[in-house]
């Protein structure tokens, strides 16, 4: 028996709640802890994962498109899949929405989802509609595995912690959204990267010969960099000077120092992994014909975990957690 | 643009207006239109659905134990993959709830989608949670087929209408939930068949090779049949004397006669096909060993549409549809 109210009990505890119920997966595949499960289909591996988000809480018609909206639950999906060293291939999406939403927010939702689904290559092949209070968007994802998948829990000591694209864009987009700053290009950058993220899709199959272990960077790089040093059982060394800053975030006047958004921000969709030094050319060289920037951020070290000067634990609870008091 | 609301466009016309958006699949493979989508993976065919059930409209907490939700989220999607002819493999589910939602319904919940997705060996592999003003559950299911799928389009002049089990139950079930109806076992056996739905997912498998085309009774048995004849652009010649009624309605002080709610009342969740008449005692062979009922109900014809002297669309509008005004 648990009375306790879900936002008492926190995310995690509640996932823990349900994950209790579930058998544990057969040799081979992985189920729930990871981005996504990874399923065996005869000689083939299949990922599957789901993401909802809803009006308020992730998304706000006052100051996202709907066709960002539907962009970007297709989005998240897709760095889920990515991050497992899989390629996107299917997905099918449930709408609730209020009967007195207009046909032009459903029409914008369908035109996104199908233009981020088709530029992934990630086809939007079904779905279901109800009414509900409010809008919500949930999209579930099907994708394939070339080799093995990049788990979280493959982080070897030694190992380089790499990370693509740059950070803290995201973050610094959506406190311009919610207080209306507006002002030159950075600014449209910034909320751009908010508003309709792309997933590494090309890059997370591209990388996962070459890496031990990734996680898509969406709760905040050091919370979710905190996820991989769990599930390996390792500590880190961080140099906070190597982390990619956004670089539209330079020279504006922004709610947090660029660093701590670039570390605690969430939402940027970039891919955290961690290899070899061994395999650092393989993984740069395998990124070349994409343009998109490789940083080694650090290493995987035995006990400590460390951002410079600081413990990663001083960072804790600076990454969004939803269901907690706000 | 579209200024309408979708209460005034209703779920059909909102529907077309998303499913314009999207390409159309390469040969080989069905995307939205049918029970699930059917893909094609290396040598190996999936299919995958999604549904999604929203508290006040699917299901009342006031009456459904939060166990009996979860188990019918997975229910309804596993009855879409067995309707064409694919095995239930693995589902994964998203949840938005209230944050003074009692840990309890969480609970229930999982206990319930976990119970369900292991009776039929459709494991549940992964998730999401998010805050909501409301709850709802959004389940996708993969399946995999052994032979062709079995679609809508198939059925052919001079084939039979069969369905399996029993019909009309799940419509009565909800009636005595709303109105508090208590009394004997049967009773208790209608609510069952509202509350814990079972998919046909063993049978649907073993139809495939008998069925020119299949559907599951979501909708309501004269509303689904009427989805086959359009998208097989045939008629029907519907004897209604030989539906199945469920034998728990027998005797009762129902809402509508037994016999309208058989036809009309939706979320039965039987199986309703098609096969020449020469795959008859095929088809009745398969379902041996299960134990479940099949019944010849008509036939398909050219042209007309009819269910004993009447028309079948004098019965429209009686299945039901969301989003309308009720």
């Amino acid at each position: 028996m648990n009375e306790r109210s879900v936002s008492d009990m926190g995310e995690w505890a509640l996932i823990e709640s349900i994950r209790r119920h579930l058998p544990d997966p057969p040799a081979g595949e992985i189920w729930s802890g990871d981005d996504a499960a990874v399923l065996e289909h005869g000689s083939e591996r299949l990922v599957l994962t789901t993401d909802v988000i809803v009006e308020h809480l992730d998304f706000d018609l006052a100051y996202s498109p709907p066709q960002s909206i539907g962009s970007k639950a297709v989005a998240v999906n897709a760095s889920d899949v990515a991050a497992m060293g899989a390629r996107p291939r299917w997905s099918v999406a449930t709408l609730t929405l209020p009967r007195d939403t207009s046909g032009d927010v459903v029409d914008g939702f369908a035109r996104g989802m199908a233009e981020e689904a088709g530029r992934i290559h990630a086809a939007l092949v079904g779905g279901d509609i109800s009414e509900g209070r409010y809008l919500s968007l949930s999209v579930a994802m099907v994708g394939t595995l070339e080799g093995p998948p990049v788990t979280r829990s493959g982080a070897g000591i030694g190992d380089l912690i790499c990370v693509t694209g740059s950070l803290g864009g995201a973050a610094a987009g959506l406190h311009m959204l919610r207080e209306g700053v507006d002002g030159n290009e950075r600014h449209s950058a910034l909320k751009a990267r908010q508003l309709t993220p792309h997933a590494r899709s090309i890059e997370g199959p591209l990388l996962a010969p070459f890496a031990t272990a990734m996680i898509d960077v969406s709760d905040g790089l050091l919370a979710d960099l905190g996820h991989v040093l769990d599930a390996s059982e390792v500590g880190c060394r961080v140099n906070p000077e190597r982390v990619p800053l956004d670089p539209a975030l330079s020279g504006l006047d922004l709610p947090r120092p660029a660093l701590e958004l670039a570390l605690t921000g969430g939402e940027d969709f970039e891919l955290l992994f961690t290899v070899p030094p061994g395999e650092l050319d393989g993984a740069r060289a395998a990124l070349k014909d994409t343009g998109t920037p490789l940083s080694v951020i650090g290493e995987i070290v035995e006990g400590e975990r460390t951002v410079g000067d600081r413990t990663l634990d001083s960072w804790k609870d600076k990454g969004w957690e939803h269901l907690q008091p706000r």
